[in-house]
């Protein structure tokens, strides 16, 4: 019963093949590898339009070198304020593009339209002592397990695009959002407006890989040796490279993050239907918030051997559980959780 | 009728003295020089503790001077959401310290207890996934023209030492929310709990001249070479020094600040009194803020010949303007701009 | 015939097992696995001493992060001016560091005492205006295929000592170096006082996978903190650790670089009869570097289907030829490229 | 005797004077002040094309601003081995740029085409792998007190422009070079192929002022951000500007170089008939370094009041010695000098 991630999984058969399908014989290096050099076209069919597609090994990586390319040192970030490049990278996006973050609130983990004009209205364009706003950040699925729909992508996008910023989206659960919504890549992305995308395979069953996608590529910029720069150009990509390929292959990737969205829609169901259970947020993707009446019962769930993590910080009452579905999760946990909810209440 | 911001006045007779006598003859260069020499004594001797002293020659040096004294890289800065570090400075503060900035909201421009409570629950102590909270910045005066009684410092230092957070003061209109408060400098800095402080001499009257005072000389660390390579270190230092060391002979800072802070006071009774008029935060320095009905009005205001910041976004319909008063603003132009008010309305 | 680089193979069946092996059921994330957990105890084995291990993926990360923790911003970086960290990694070190890389020329990529001397005297100690020397890094084997000696690391450490430099150690190719020279893990490094150490795995075999060893804690610092944001923390941990246990595991590391090096010398001693051929570096590790008389002979090779890197600049009349042996380079292809160039001379 | 540098001065009357007429009323803030807008008129005329300027207090900052316009992070800057950014900032060309600094070797302190081209060839364009060639930073007059002829200048820009490098002077001593040369500032810039100048006032007599002069606005870049965020736009900038105003006005910068070079010169024809005096440069501006034959001849020197800098290593046997004339060197001053080195000797 380890709901704690998705990244405590390990990955499926089909990246284990690429990586030892990958393995034969010499290859050229630094991404001049023949898995590398098919990315290209895979991610181009995937997405219905030509990009640009650089493979890297982290999350953290992805992000923070695609808003070094749309942000300029004296830039502002938009974000949520929950957002993962926001709390929970240790201030990457700083390291990376020396700009500033502002976080914009919101209780469903969504950036509303509203909340970044409030957000951006401390930050007037053309003015040397204010930080320029250059980009929006948006997380899909969010930190919050909610999932933006099209419509609200293109509205923020439309104002991005009224005040000159570029939109980049943290796609580290983009798959488990893609079944969510049920349309294609190229619909909740470019056809958005988005520009930059960090399509995230890790969570979703890679061993780690991550791709930075250009829509277009006049934001590319100096990505090449700002990755390598970073340490983040690897001298066998290959073995990166395949990992992303065979995410593609077959729809793998889909297949995968039905089974952890399904495993988050059956938590839910049982979950819901306990008395002293309150859902805290609407679950659209792989990620299920919960809370219980009190510590004693939350203890009581780890006693049963359950991992997860708590939310709220530690001094709140009310505990808030986040539950995380994986391709991996057995349904046979699930219930088992939801059993052990139902009895610990 | 310029209320502009007080870096519109010149500088008194006093500074000019003492750039002129500090021109004779040849003087050692980089801060070896005899009137920088004189400032550790002179400033322990001010705060009534002994104290490290680095002249600088604005304020967003001295604040991004400061912060990179007691922020590690990976470190979160609290700061109000309408700092000027924040909003006002390009910046410079994550340029400087590589380092996150987190706003803290409040209506009255002063960071509360509440508001850094909630915004550190964000950032876990010892949990690699997040920026670590490493200090706090408080402007005294504020932003808004308030000003910290020496308790709210005091409240906010120990939530700090708690919390293991170092405390940095914003001072550039420091002169001016001491004379405010009647106290000594000790009372509102190392006994309130502040272990760095931007002393500010600009605005209230040097041509360009701040201080960076250390209570606690173990935070000190590299800034000498920080100071350098950011080319913050005047060759002529003696000519910065010797604007700092004006301000303190004969409590000219006093003087100088008194003027504006009464200056204030008299728009603030002077507005206060006319219909229609909202004062919108307590005058407690030399700042005041003020709406009035519209548009119409504050662009009389403007055509009558008075010079003032809109403070709230054009957009607003309420106009939120803000008037600054310094050293050298006349009582007649305070006389004149109330009165234009009153035909105005 | 592919010598352009050890990084060209792919894996030996050890490092795929381990891979496999690792991906079993659930685990913790970011470097808590177990996998990653037994690190500390087996290199701390490796060594002899008690040392701190932190896995990442890449070379340039190793060093990057390493020279970080070593050198503040302001400090100098003392190198080869050949070095992989000057000239091989687009300037990872000054992102990482902000600090300045300082190159020491030397004919063989050894850096020198002398030319060490040379270089620190520019930069004097307490002197504001100068950047402040603070460490020394030495690539083991070096650029050029040549080894430092155990006397060599530890005349430069005294050096270092006296000068109170830390010294770090870029072992992308430490492997091969070790069978080089004989000696134990332990002998070239901390008992050579060397302070941190790149450990290179993927050069040697590994898919991606380092490891930056501190001997000394006190140089840890804020690591942990440097690399989660730089990205590289990998959240699926164990499948880089596993790479690094591996290697260790039955003296792996061994037997892949003493085949490498072997293969090393099966070509020096080949070229070496060759009239026409001019060796231009011992060969002491896994490269060789020779001239052939002209670019006519070069050509042939490459048409012959060999593949190298060309070493010297293309205007120059001399090609000087590098060829790297891997784990994987088989001696036919060896015995075939010196028949080769025996055919084109 | 103070020949410790031309930073050991004042300001002549010229430049207090107009301070003090700065300090008339209110003016505009942060450089929309009128002197600060007088000065892109001014110094267009000074060089005879339109220039872009951008006022700072100190010649670091004006040096690192000026190289991160031209600079990207990845790049490199090629400079002499003994440049003032490279071995006198403490680094803060990297801090501005994040970018790589190559030394380039010579005698005289002038780089050569031969050197930039040993240097260069490290790091070929489009290799991700390597820094990126950026920029080239010329010293005017050198660190050793040499002048580049217009020839030199015009040399290494065609070289830079073959090599799609921009050209940065550093002018600390820029108008010691033209009085030097006798040609336009037009023939030593921009007509020499320069693109971004840090014109020099301070060491030439001013308090604290200096300009970046960009001759072709496609450099400028976000150079105005980049100065707020890192400190260097001033409030009261009038004070700044006033003082670049002064020294153009009436070719004040002549008069004062004029008698800077010509006390240097005095020094030289006196010190050069010394017998066991051995002049080290060429005495082409305000900077004289000679020899003499150990160090109790030094210190004799020393211990007659005379002020000067060891050039050499302590270590070094024959003490190279540096001697800066200044604006206000008196002629007795120099004659002295000599008298005393004629009786030590």
């Amino acid at each position: 019963m380890n709901f704690a991630s998705d990244n405590t999984a390990g990955a499926p058969p089909e990246i284990i093949d690429a990586i030892v399908r990958a393995n034969s014989g010499t290859d050229s290096s630094y991404g001049a590898d023949q898995a590398s050099r098919r990315l290209t076209r895979k991610f181009s069919d995937f997405f219905g339009t030509d990009v640009t597609v650089f493979p890297v090994a982290t999350g953290t990586a992805a992000n923070a070198l695609a808003l070094a390319s749309i942000t300029p040192r004296h830039g502002v970030v938009f974000c949520h304020q929950g957002a993962h490049i926001h709390v929970d990278e240790c201030g990457a996006p700083e390291f990376y593009t020396s700009a500033k973050l502002v976080p914009v609130p919101s209780p469903d983990g969504k950036v509303t339209l509203s909340g970044l004009r409030d957000a951006a209205r401390h930050f007037h364009r053309g003015d040397v002592h204010h930080a320029q706003p250059a980009s929006i950040s948006l997380s899909q699925s969010t930190e919050l397990g909610t999932v933006y729909a099209t419509s609200d992508v293109s509205a923020i996008s439309a104002f991005a695009r009224a005040e000159q910023l570029a939109v980049h989206m943290d796609g580290a659960r983009f798959s488990n959002a893609l079944v969510s919504l049920g349309c294609t890549p190229a619909d909740v992305t470019w056809k958005a407006g988005v520009d930059v995308l960090s399509f995230g395979a890790t969570k979703n069953g890679a061993l780690g890989a991550e791709a930075v996608i250009f829509f277009d590529s006049a934001h590319v910029g100096d990505f090449s040796y700002m990755r390598k720069r970073a340490g983040h150009l690897f001298s066998k990509m290959r073995f990166v490279s395949a990992q992303l390929e065979a995410m593609l292959d077959g729809d793998l990737w889909r297949r995968l993050a039905t089974h952890a969205n399904s495993m988050a829609t059956r938590l839910e169901a049982g979950l819901g239907a306990i008395p002293g259970v309150t859902l805290a947020q609407p679950v659209q993707a792989n990620e299920v918030f919960f809370t219980v009446p009190n510590h004693t019962a939350r203890r009581a769930l780890l006693d049963r051997g359950a991992k997860f993590l708590l939310w709220s910080p530690p001094a709140d009452e009310i505990p808030l559980i986040r539950l995380v579905c994986s391709f991996a999760t057995p349904a046979e946990d699930v219930d088992r959780f939801v059993g052990c909810v139902r009895e610990v209440l």
